[in-house]
């Protein structure tokens, strides 16, 4: 009766803090996910094991896995390829457990492609959420300054679009906080709880 | 700069503990939120004022309320209506507060068609959520008492999937605990912030 677990989509502007809200929801337990390991092409480094850090593997493996469809997205950072392998993540959505995936825009426009009915958190940087106030106050800075940062906004706002939710990182509390509420809530959403009640009801 | 408030629509089978999910909401300050006052044709009684506890009116007046569709929803207890009047609910909407509304199911539903934008939060009673249990173990219950079980559950799950939210009521404090999430999650959706980003890039 357990219902399919969310896929939990973390993503937002390089810089914004992504990597520590993450850290901050795994060292205090604010809920608990499954972790998907990545594939890729770089060499283990000492004390890195296969298949738990990493999925390592060879150039050629990789580019199989991407012709076949078997990640969710990939990226090449330098000179390595990284991914994400789709069957463990379907695998533990299946099993009733929740996967957080913490990755760059492109990667989450990939995922949302494949994945939609994940749960797709933009983080924003708290500057997007008070550049009304520097507007409001702009003799205290040039207008080349604010002209910059409302063009970086725009695209802000345009990729934030394709998300389901916008969570200000103007605290890492404040947002782990909402990101709790954001997966209690999903958790309860008709959309998500509706099949197994009717399935329930079938079984006569 | 702020954004609207949510239209908070509490509802469920008769029986189910609506009442008294939120008056635990308002007795512990879960979260702020705005009274509608219900209009109605029943005489006040000792104590009660005008505007705050009730508009009271006369039926000529509530059914020109009706005509003139200054009601979200109405309703006919005994001899009396009771109704909840538009105008006072969207001016709260607009200042960005939140309004609950708790009100039965037909007028949910009816508040459904006029304000798609609320959040439809079903209560479900714990017997409808623990049945898949009673069905594994049949042996404890006669059949008829199952099969009435069934029947019952079906009407509520048609009912429940106009919902966005199914919250189950086995313990108050869980359910309390949902509706906040609930709360908390929705005002950071995007759906309900990206106009104010909008708006806020336009300003140049």
């Amino acid at each position: 009766m357990a219902n399919k677990g969310l896929l939990l989509v973390l993503s937002g502007p390089s810089g914004v803090g992504k990597g520590t809200v993450k850290s901050a929801i795994v060292k205090n337990k604010v809920f608990p996910f499954e972790y998907s390991v990545s594939m890729t092409t770089r060499k283990p480094r000492p004390g890195e094991v296969n298949g738990k850090d990493y999925y390592f593997v060879t150039e050629k493996r990789f580019k199989e896995a991407i012709n076949q469809g078997e990640l969710l997205e990939y990226n090449r950072y330098v000179k390595h390829y990284y991914g994400t392998p789709v069957a463990p993540v379907k695998k533990m959505l299946d099993a009733g457990n929740d996967v957080l995936l913490e990755i760059d825009v492109n990667g989450a426009r990939k995922v949302r492609g494949k994945m939609p009915d994940g749960v797709f958190i933009f983080l924003t940087p708290p500057d997007l959420h008070t550049l009304h106030l520097r507007l409001e106050h702009r003799r205290t800075e040039s207008e080349d300054v604010i002209m910059g940062r409302i063009r970086q906004a725009r695209k802000e706002i345009l990729v934030m679009q394709d998300y389901d939710y916008a969570v200000v990182n103007d605290t890492v509390a404040n947002a782990v906080d909402h990101i709790k509420a954001i997966v209690d809530a999903e958790h309860v959403s008709v959309k998500r709880v509706i099949d197994n009640y009717r399935k329930m009801v079938r079984e006569d």
